[in-house]
């Protein structure tokens, strides 16, 4: 972990900073730079990518015969024991050598010697990076696709369990209808669905590989990036060969596809701090994924909810710093393109990690059915079933059905003057003669609306 | 025109506005709220989806009896009544009448009288104005699909008008290797085609309708909103009516959509702005494009490449806007949500503008080809070709040609001492003999990649 | 009010679109550049700062003998009837004269012939343009500290009303311990207060005028910029004549302080929707700030509430626009800073509303005080004077007293066994016997730390 | 260095996670919830602020009797220990015990004994981390200023060297006129002088100390925060205690500090990497602050302005996650607000950086003044300054004056037929006789302003 001091330490400038700048100014500005220039300590997480590029390209290398079959074997053989000593622990990744594709060459050429050299024949850094960085975008997409599937299965089977769980449905956080637990997590599931089809649309984009364009425009080299493409399993080679090295709208349409999905479960995050505080009181988060209070221990801070909501905030600064980064920049590689992987990096772990805590969370929760269906019947959740059984029932025009409506519902409350000696009563309390007495054509069917399960029953929902 | 006067009377606040807290309330506060709360200043765009979707609701009602049919054919008259009505420029938008969804009715029971009233039956502003926007999204994705198609033609025409131009190809705006125009063109070309794509995605992931969610429940009545959503030309209805009156991804996913092609355009109109600078040249916009100066004829002001370039800003900032919103909130609609609008009609109109300005721009901006292959011979693009030829022709080891590649770039530049006596020149002006003087192996031949045509020739570019 | 048709026809691109770029290029791109170039729609607003500008600009000239007196004059006289024109509506504001400078310029040679060119003498549209926006932005700070304050008011008033109201006080929107709604409307207060100190910082630091920068470099003309600024109430002009025409910090500080207000306003704005919600019952708003609903009476919509929770949205959007914009622009001036004033005026327009609304919603809701105590009671709000008064009374360990507290609120929550029998009751309505049974050394003292009242006067808040 | 394996292994959830949902619940949601809880890996920056707030809080309590002096004592002096401790490298950080907070507190324990728990006493985590957090947002201020101040330095010496370094001065990247390298380097000094008084005003405004205000309403003991505050340096304690644990203002402030600092460097970035542009030439910057190519020795990549540019989005992207997460967040504390530190903590580092790397480059960079010199007059700089001598000394209409210095410049161009033979040539290699030609009244007085240098000395820039 690292730790420091104070402010005009942390940045890594040594304490003689000030007078660096007076004169003396030969030594320090290599550290800064190497400070500023380095990316080892964030594009270590290619190594694996890095690899599995190289090993195509020495392959394509040695079938072209740009390679002698001896030397192919050779760098092949060098590159599964750096994998090893990776897998192992051993490697040692240094900041000297700068970034992962030189910390990885420069460790072959300890093992292999000099013919390590050949293995950047008819490739550069640019289209390495980029080769690396579209493999490994793509592999994310597919673990967030399938973190949003367990997510998704957790939503269902509680979906399942609550299928006929009553509860209020607000819009302005106002009880407009009855709507059924059930219900409000599949409509997280269908959100979680597009989330998903949108990692699946960004692999499907984007899934042709750039090697092969080397630092800006190809090689003159006899190479087949047709087939280095289909050993990565790309879809093919892209067209372009300075597009392949400059685009990275690869990884901006990840991040948006990430910033998406934490909006989506920053909402439902939302109604979890809501029904977790006790004037609601919907549901009981479990103690794995709240805090107590010593004191009080009635007391359950929904922490993990609130980091979810909070976390949309750093997914949509990722999306916008990039998309920043990007603007104005010319064909083809800038060094500013360097940023793109701490956003995108930082992205994946934060979706997976609020993914899987919201599974969690919902798979763990004890819902309150008995609180949710009085809420439901408190809040006059099915006055609108009056009017639109007036409407449908006695042909009551709409406008005058909503009247009598609001004359029903006034009642209930107590507000309706003499007749029901102000008491506040759900509407299905209400005696038919008063309701008479505003309609005379109200007749005992219309109970069957009143009560929130029929309600749901006559539109199919129950 | 809205013009105004002074920042305190710009807001549409009354000068007497700082009495108005001072105890005398009643009357102002209306006017603000109606202000804060009307949108049918934005959402009079939408009169043509609104009038749709209410046709295709009052057929659905008429085929399921719920509506008669002499009422279902007086509503579907009267609405093509006001659809004459606003074609012809004779419809008045009212304020008071808060969105397009109720000027619509209120006019249409101006014309046909309370049987208009019917036409709500089984249908809420919720799941109606989710059905509304979803189609001008929908048709805002067509549009721009077809605009990006008209800039590609663009970029392919001028592409195959300079498919032989050379230029230097750059990295970090460093001469790197040469390029043709034709390369770069089509390098926008690709960035665009998967802008477009990313619009059809839009399209077909969200062309499922929402209506017949009603408020956020479903209705009783028997209606048919898979029918309805074929007519409407959507795939087919939206599954859970929670998702389909509260979803707008729909609307975040379009405004990325837009800001990435943007940021693209950006990209080029970056280089549009350097390419016209004095020092480079190889560009000159036509008059219709840029802005001169009557003082200095040879001044050429690339205003409409700058404005593409800063749009860019708007296009992020509505992106931001609308999942800034959308954070948070609960199911199912909210207030909130109005503010969705805006942010899509701007950046497509933006992005409509930036599209057609940059189409216009480069159709008729005038290449300086002499200019660009100076450039590139200048710059020393091919010495890269040179180590290609080092390590493929004589088998020598990568770095060894790297450095002897130095010694001779450094000989064409003057600086290499007395063999050449200090005169700068290209790099196919040396002779063969000073260049045997550095690597006695080097041939004739060595002068095929020396050219940047012979060079590109080698890549199969040319 | 604007208002169109399809898409494809709202961008102002005529129907022909397509056939545009097919070779009869000639006529179109000139309307476009129109569209994208002219900036008379937005900027009209600084019509009375451009006229302020140019009449200080014109004595200054006169009272250094670069203009004559008479000519001085005419110039001075010629402005004032533009001014009549603007304010009495009669002036008409022309795209094709392209932004008001030119607009108001043009006028003016109508007016008074060609000595209204002099006026341009020592003068560039770039310095004109920036002075004329300082100017507004100054005004447009001023009026936002007079709003805030006035927000500031209603809030004092309305705490002053409920001093002794007591509320729950959340963490985590969990009942923590008694507040007031005095000190809840308080702290908003002190927010408002940093925010309007923000606008004033914003006034202080950029109170320089840029006029004398002319294009970027100064004038060879004997001008004295400090006059001309002392005369338009800057505090001096500006030292550097290309940060004058190129800096924009002013109005990316002024959209950072509306975006930071915006978000305070948020946060009142979520409590006041959460308030509303019959489950919490605080607040009701007044009509003139909600909208109801025929059908349901008791529902009462916090739209205005919602809207300026939303309009966050907006602000934060359009700060990222104009950082966006100004990114990596090279000096001095590039067309590009023409972007900065929608978004300039956008915020300004939309904190003003956000601040009115706010201040209407507050001064007309009504606080329900009984619920609010009601909920403080029940959600066991004191617990944590328990355990303060066991520290400081018994001089217990702080974590034994926790744990004795934890005790007693599981007592009163029913949930502590045989002894209380399992009623749930508040902390006050349990027996001094019950509570000895847990601590012997507990007395009657405890007593007055129990009520929320007690428990606020002791920390000096009633 | 954390290095991993795959994106599906990389978020630190272990390999069986898909099992995880599958029924055995049980164990893996803590290892999620203590990972997404928390925040020592973070907040262990704030170590020496927190044992700072640590003390004083101590100092208070026995000043106020509420702690027996030997307890104080005890509690100091132990702190003092784990300072020593950390400062030696000998603490261990431990996860489990979640943050900065705790660490130290139980560390303290350790220590102690017991007596550390009444440290503790009348004070919450909630003050306690608005307090240490403040404290080093304070520090971080200060430290900007100083390297801004360093920074500034540079440019003025740097400045000083180049007073008479004529280049052209730029509008839209077109050469406008005449300016000095010394004039554009201050341009930059003064907007670095703005950024620096914004971090001093944000120092001023928020420093007032939260330590007191306890979870949210303060506290029964009879504490004295304001001699606390004086004594960690604040102007005093805050007024509401629900805003002292609420309120961000001062970390957004502060992001927003550093993204306007990192555009304002963006911008000299940009012009860095334009200068270093072979067309241009401008620049030649140090070795330590480029990176060059072993085959192109001529070239130099500026990798450290092309990051300094880039960086501008990480701190924009900083701002906007702040902004989001504190959006619609109801007082007083909520978990989200945890997520506040990573983005100041990430923005001071970013902009330290960047400051320090813009300092080297200037510094060490060689500008090439005869190029720029040869791009000034080769651009008709002062083609503007023709305009102004015809005015001022023929009188002549200003619109009459931009007609004759047009027809001039087209004869510099060589495009003016006949009369100079197409030659091109600079303004100041014009004969009088082919000026007279233009205008007779010319005189060799007109030369006078033809030469960059003359130009400048004209406005007082020499």
């Amino acid at each position: 972990m690292s730790m420091s001091d104070q402010p005009e330490k942390e940045s890594g400038v040594r304490k003689d900073s000030n007078s660096m700048w007076g004169g003396r100014f030969e030594s320090a500005p290599a550290d800064l730079m190497t400070e500023i220039n380095a990316s080892i300590g964030v594009d270590c997480r290619l190594w694996r990518q890095d690899i599995a590029g190289s090993k195509a390209h020495c392959r394509m290398l040695a079938r072209q015969k740009i390679l002698s079959a001896e030397d192919g074997a050779a760098i092949l053989a060098g590159l599964d024991r750096v994998t090893a000593e990776i897998e192992a622990g051993h490697f040692e990744f240094r900041t000297d050598l700068e970034d992962i594709h030189m910390n990885i060459e420069g460790r072959l050429k300890d093992l292999i010697g000099d013919v390590a050299g050949k293995l950047h024949t008819a490739r550069s850094r640019n289209d390495q990076v980029a080769t690396d960085f579209r493999l490994w975008v793509r592999e994310a997409c597919q673990t967030l696709v399938t973190k949003i599937s367990a997510c998704r299965t957790v939503f269902a089977t509680c979906a399942q369990a609550h299928k006929d769980t009553v509860m209020p449905g607000y819009t302005h956080l106002q009880v407009a209808q009855p709507v059924t637990l059930a219900m409000h997590l599949e409509a997280y599931a269908e959100m979680l669905s597009r989330d998903s089809s949108r990692f699946e649309d960004c692999t499907s984009r984007h899934n042709f590989s750039p090697l092969g364009a080397c630092a800006l425009s190809g090689t003159g080299f006899p190479t087949d990036p047709e087939w280095t493409a289909r050993e990565l399993g790309f879809s093919g080679a892209m067209r372009n060969s300075m597009d392949a090295v400059s685009a990275r709208d690869f990884a901006t349409e990840f991040l948006f596809a990430c910033a998406q999905c934490g909006v989506h479960l920053s909402r439902l995050a939302e109604e979890i701090v809501y029904w977790s505080s006790p004037h609601v009181g919907f549901v009981r988060l479990s103690d794995s994924w709240s805090t107590g209070s010593s004191i009080m221990p009635q007391k359950k801070n929904p922490d993990a909810a609130e980091l979810v909501r909070a976390k949309t905030g750093r997914l949509n600064g990722n999306l916008v710093q990039l998309l920043t980064v990007m603007k104005a920049l010319p064909l083809a590689y800038n060094k500013d393109m360097q940023e793109d992987k701490t956003a995108v990096f930082e992205s994946f772990d934060t979706l997976c990690l609020c993914l899987d805590a919201m599974a969690g969370m919902i798979e763990s929760a004890a819902f309150d059915s008995v609180r949710m269906y009085q809420a439901t019947a408190d809040g006059y959740a099915t006055a609108t079933e009056i009017a639109d059984w007036l409407v449908r029932e006695l042909d009551m025009p709409f406008r005058e059905a909503h009247h009598v409506t609001g004359r029903i519902v006034r009642l209930a409350e107590g507000n309706a003057g003499g007749e029901a000696g102000g008491r506040k009563c759900a509407l299905d309390a209400l005696h038919l003669a008063a309701l008479q007495e505003i309609e005379p054509r109200i007749t005992d069917d219309l109970y069957s609306v009143l009560d929130p399960k029929a309600a749901l029953r006559s539109r199919g929902v129950l």
